[in-house]
């Protein structure tokens, strides 16, 4: 057999998956459907995907990455075609490239970029599986400031899941800020209520950093944290977490980017 | 037992469910969901709810209106913090007023609007629950002036889903136009790709009317129905429907209004 290489960019609502990787447990996954329909066109078991990283249960993503390798030489627009056809409505292959059989998407990686979306509005019947609601009163100014705080590097460990498997917690973080956003589109759409962006653009993330970020933004804004306990807690490792790990079904993957 | 009358306002993604209508059949309804809550807050099986019309499988609601009679007097708001906290976050009451005894949600209404949102460009992977796909090229001009021809009072014997029992099949269409929407909002959003809406105002609608009305448009659009056959169907009944039922998804119910 021989193997050829491309590089997927997937657009995915995550609502019904437990995520991007492959479980044991039982359960439906992104990579699990995509490995699904990358057997059935290339008719083999011999087939690979490779993320540039794993998004958690209920993320979603409009720009992942992920490589792929499969018996299989078919021009890009077909590749598209064919795994569209058989994968679920909330999974779609919205570009393909051929790639080297030496590029690793997160290795390779320049920069990713999260958005996380939020309101403290009620959210209405629409926008559940899109923003996160948070009830409470808060302080946008601040909370600008903070993000500023978060720019640079700076080992994240007190923002990062325990258990995961990294060989640091330092990363770097490019831009960072909170986008007001005023209602759009139909009054109907998931996003018609005034609403907050947190985008966040980073060398790379360790798990649930990006929504371990909002809860403490969230904290900043209540008053609950101060600025200088962040400024620490990005300096020093803390006891406990300073804020909750905001709900998964305000996070987007935005865009992963590679070198030219 | 003493009851009273309240008039909500209800929103809904009505993917999951059967539509509005409590069924024999296995599965949820909104106004089985609906029920269940009332129940709850008033602890008495004697509930009753009576919608502004029954929404098929998958349509959604902007602005559904039911009539609830139940034995529990309390404040408007209260009923809807109380009744949200019992219905599924794809289920939300956002208005509640008193009313009469009297008052009959579906003899009394002025008139409904419907959207129905469509694109001709593939739908991403968060758009398919949100609009439908017609995937052919459309003169957007000819289903224009077709929109027009709807406008009046019409037999909508053509334009109906057989089996359903009315008195009647005359309506009157007050508005009726196509709206171009161009990208909305994030580009992750339900409507991020160029799409059109079909906006129809009028005095009530036969079963499946809405979706049977965008069902001709498109084949206007295509150039297999002309303006000429559209007018003739709404005069004199046809042997065959002139188009096919549009998709559930991309139909919306978004307002109902009643005398002041």
């Amino acid at each position: 057999l021989s193997f050829f290489n491309y590089l997927l960019t997937i657009q995915y609502k995550g609502t019904a998956y437990l995520g991007w990787q492959v479980q044991e447990k039982q359960g439906k996954t992104v990579q699990g459907e995509l490995n699904k329909a990358l057997r059935k066109i290339s008719k083999s078991e011999e087939i690979n995907s490779i993320a540039s990283g794993r998004t958690d249960a209920g993320v979603h993503a409009f720009g992942q990455k992920c490589k792929v390798r499969i018996p299989l030489e078919i021009p890009a627009v077909n590749l598209i075609k064919a795994l569209n056809s058989f994968l679920p409505d909330d999974i779609r292959i919205i570009e393909a490239e051929n790639c080297e059989e030496a590029f690793h998407p997160i290795r390779d990686s320049l920069w990713k970029e999260y958005w996380y979306c939020f309101s403290t509005e009620e959210s209405g019947a629409m926008s559940h599986e899109w923003m996160a609601h948070y009830s409470f009163e808060l302080d946008f100014d601040q909370m600008q400031k903070a993000c500023q705080l978060f720019v640079g590097s700076h080992d994240f460990c007190n923002f990062f899941c325990v258990g995961s498997e990294t060989a640091t917690t330092i990363r770097e973080i490019f831009e960072c800020e909170l986008i007001q956003q005023k209602q759009q589109g139909q009054p109907f759409a998931q996003f018609s209520s005034d609403h907050w962006c947190f985008r966040v653009r980073g060398s790379g993330f360790l798990k649930q950093m990006v929504r371990l970020m909002v809860g403490v933004l969230w904290e900043v804004g209540r008053g609950k944290v101060t600025l200088e306990q962040l400024s620490d807690a990005l300096i020093n490792p803390c006891p406990n977490k300073l804020g909750a790990v905001a709900p998964a079904c305000g996070l987007y993957l935005y865009k992963v980017t590679y070198p030219a």
